[in-house]
């Protein structure tokens, strides 16, 4: 008999499959104001490793975390006219604070570039306060009309940086340097997600930015997400707030700048890329529990489990102890499939007379009998081939479903087909782009013929990576 | 000639002087919108290395970290009674959101208590689900009227633990837990502040609780500061939000709560604790600089203090280089002083040809030559050496600054005074407290006559600990 599915299927509904996994791997749930999510602890756990593995890497490239102000007075937005354009249609506004009405109104801070370059321009004096590379982990709002659940909240969690240079080449090779051995790193070694490095078209640009690059990771459907961002902002922040610097030869000149950022949205692209139809399957990298030791039954198994939970957290592995007796052992199973830890350990009173274990692996699927005494040695691989097996799972979806195509047409179906399409960008141009916009479709990125980032949009070979998105 | 003071004595100006360090050591400048705070990089990497050491607490007290959102209904904060009309004062509204006008007000989280009773109502079942401990760091918007930085802000940042019990004693046990085991360890071993546990009086009780416990820290001025405090909330908000359980012989109940906090306001504290006229004295266990090796000047001395600073990061110490030789030696020296990293390490040419180096510690004060080769055998003594004076000289100054006292006039007096009046509870009573309060004095805390937490208000022998406060 065919177990009842868990979830709906991925292939009859797959916004559905996604909300299915969120509720029932308890990961979040909805808000009570519109369009924000609660991040339950199972989801927390996930962001928190996010966090850990992010911020080694920050501050590797030399940037220090800070923290600046929730609230921005309205009048900062103001000052950089294509960012104000950009951010007022999703602002949040206090106007009453400690029971009275405000003189000016403040927002919520939907991005930090006003607010700091406020401060960057005190304290930056002379070239040697130069570069300044600062990073902060902090809470936004964008008041969302469609929102969906880590995808596009009205509040989310996220990193930005921001950074100042005394030249345009330092700013672009910093904004560089962060796309490809900051965010690339971690998305493709721990996410496992085969993500696609490019930059932006100027319709896709951050608002106020004068390049944007991105990474665009396929998920289990077809469409595209937004991974993360590193912008160049050129001069225009450090005009609008006389953010200048004495050179070492008596000049005062604008500092160049850059801001990145990456958020909670990295969850909900973990969950549809590597999520099937019994749940979410986490790279070993990246899970807080990258075992579970559980006990069927019995209280010798329950000593057992406790046992090899402590031999194999000696051996350098992240693992819990599942000996909730009180609890159905197929419920528990399940539950922890859909949680997607790698590895699952299971010990009943069977098991113990034979000294052996059955060893689940989510990721590829299959249980088999194995030795207790080696598992300590045989995990570690186990769990790099899982990671290394999500990577490449990854790459070939987005390589059997991607297709090179020579018109606009042959794009927006292979885009409504569920698949990515490449075309020159030559051939698209700033007019196809627009024409693809009706239908829903964009241009994700811009990559040269070797898959490398372009240096300039009209740099010649230069392809645009066509698709939904999300 | 004695050199010109870097900042104001605290002797002159004590809030000057807090002004003055944290300006000239870079911790935080005020931000924009009035109260609300910039955490500069070195002061936000102390709170940083506080989230770590608390957030290691907080998880081997079991609880899970968690994130609920900042915005908050309004009419959830009306729920319970005595709670609305606590933060009513102080809250921020926000009336607006993408472009317009919300149909229902939303206020900025002041604390959580009640979205999170919202969602513990959903998530809490049956016994089985108890003890919930959860956790979340977070910024919270409390409108102040006299803001000052670290102290009193109108943003501040803050780790709230929120726990549903299946019993009263479970609560209240727990609440006794994260007091002594989570707060008062760290505040003691790793602050080096020698904080007193009480409870507080039902006047100073937070708004919704039936139970506050607090920690209480003595400043450099001898006035009071409040340094963290965990509540037990009886069923005050489970009534409110009917959370509740059914229990093993089925019965439908109400869960018992606790909630408990600290926040940035521990960054004040640890400055007006250890910091002196040169500046801020960092203990070794907090510091996310314990040792900075400086080159004095030369190519001889940089090659060498890189070196050296390997050699000790490789022996386990938080170490920084400063081969800054752009900048005069002089002025360097004097900005490690104030931003209390506890040992410099000082080479010059003259050094490197002697094999030794200048040790120089902020903590105890005082400067010797050294054998660079003995350093890393040295330093890790010197460290906890240096930890363990700090807490010494907390300790004595609270006993100093201490006097037994038996008449309201005199418990006014000595805090008048800048010191701490032990008075018995019975002799000053509810009437004595509100005659204090006129003269800005107040009871921080209840303790038992062997400095044990009593477990009533009218425990027999409970002394008042009554002084001025932050």
């Amino acid at each position: 008999m065919a177990k009842a599915p868990v979830l709906t299927p991925r292939s009859q509904d797959f916004p559905r499959w996604y909300q299915d996994l969120i509720n029932k791997a308890e990961l979040a749930d909805n808000g009570p104001v519109r369009g924000t999510m609660v991040i339950r602890p199972y989801g927390y756990g996930l962001w928190e490793r996010m966090q850990q593995e992010m911020d080694a890497r920050v501050k590797d490239a030399g940037a220090s975390n800070a923290y600046f102000p929730l609230f921005i007075p309205q009048s900062y937005l103001t000052r950089e006219a294509e960012h104000v354009e950009g951010f007022a249609p999703e602002l949040a506004v206090v106007t009453h604070g400690g029971g009275k009405e405000l003189e000016e109104p403040v927002v919520v801070r939907p991005t930090s570039e006003t607010i700091i370059n406020d401060y960057f321009s005190k304290w930056v004096q002379s070239y040697r306060d130069l570069p300044l590379l600062i990073n902060q982990w902090a809470n936004v709002v964008r008041w969302e009309m469609r929102p969906r659940v880590f995808l596009r909240t009205t509040e989310f969690l996220w990193q930005e940086g921001h950074t100042a240079h005394a030249t345009y080449e330092e700013a672009r090779d910093y904004a560089a340097y962060i796309h490809r051995e900051v965010y690339a790193d971690f998305m493709v070694n721990v996410l496992g997600i085969d993500v696609v490095l490019g930059r932006k078209t100027p319709r896709e640009r951050f608002a106020g930015a004068v390049n944007t690059l991105t990474l665009e990771g396929m998920m289990g459907d077809g469409k595209a997400l937004q991974m993360g961002t590193s912008h160049e902002l050129g001069t225009n922040f450090a005009k609008a707030f006389n953010t200048s610097y004495l050179s070492k030869d008596g000049q005062q000149k604008l500092v160049w700048q850059t801001s990145w950022g990456t958020s909670t949205r990295m969850v909900g692209g973990l969950i549809m890329s590597h999520g099937d139809d019994d749940g979410l399957r986490v790279p070993p990298r990246l899970a807080a529990v990258q075992v579970v030791v559980m006990a069927i039954k019995g209280d010798e198994a329950v000593a057992r489990v406790r046992e090899i939970g402590e031999a194999l957290r000696a051996a350098g592995l992240r693992v819990q102890v599942d000996d909730r007796l009180d609890t159905p052992f197929g419920r528990r199973a399940v539950d922890w499939e859909l949680k997607g830890v790698p590895v699952r350990i299971e010990i009943g009173p069977r098991d113990l007379e034979a000294g052996t274990a059955m060893l689940a692996r989510r990721i590829p699927g299959g249980k088999e009998p194995v030795s207790i005494e080696s598992l300590a040695a045989l995990l570690p691989k186990i769990l790099e081939d899982d990671q290394a097996l999500l990577l490449e799972q990854s790459r070939v979806r987005r390589e059997s479903r991607t297709s090179d195509v020579t018109t606009i047409e042959e794009a927006a179906e292979a885009a409504a087909a569920g698949g990515w399409a490449r075309i020159p960008w030559a051939t698209l141009g700033e007019e196809g782009e627009a024409k693809l916009a009706e239908q829903a479709v964009s241009v994700r990125c811009l990559v040269a013929e070797d898959g490398s980032v372009p240096d300039a949009d009209d740099a010649p070979g230069t392809v645009a990576v066509v698709a939904r998105s999300y």
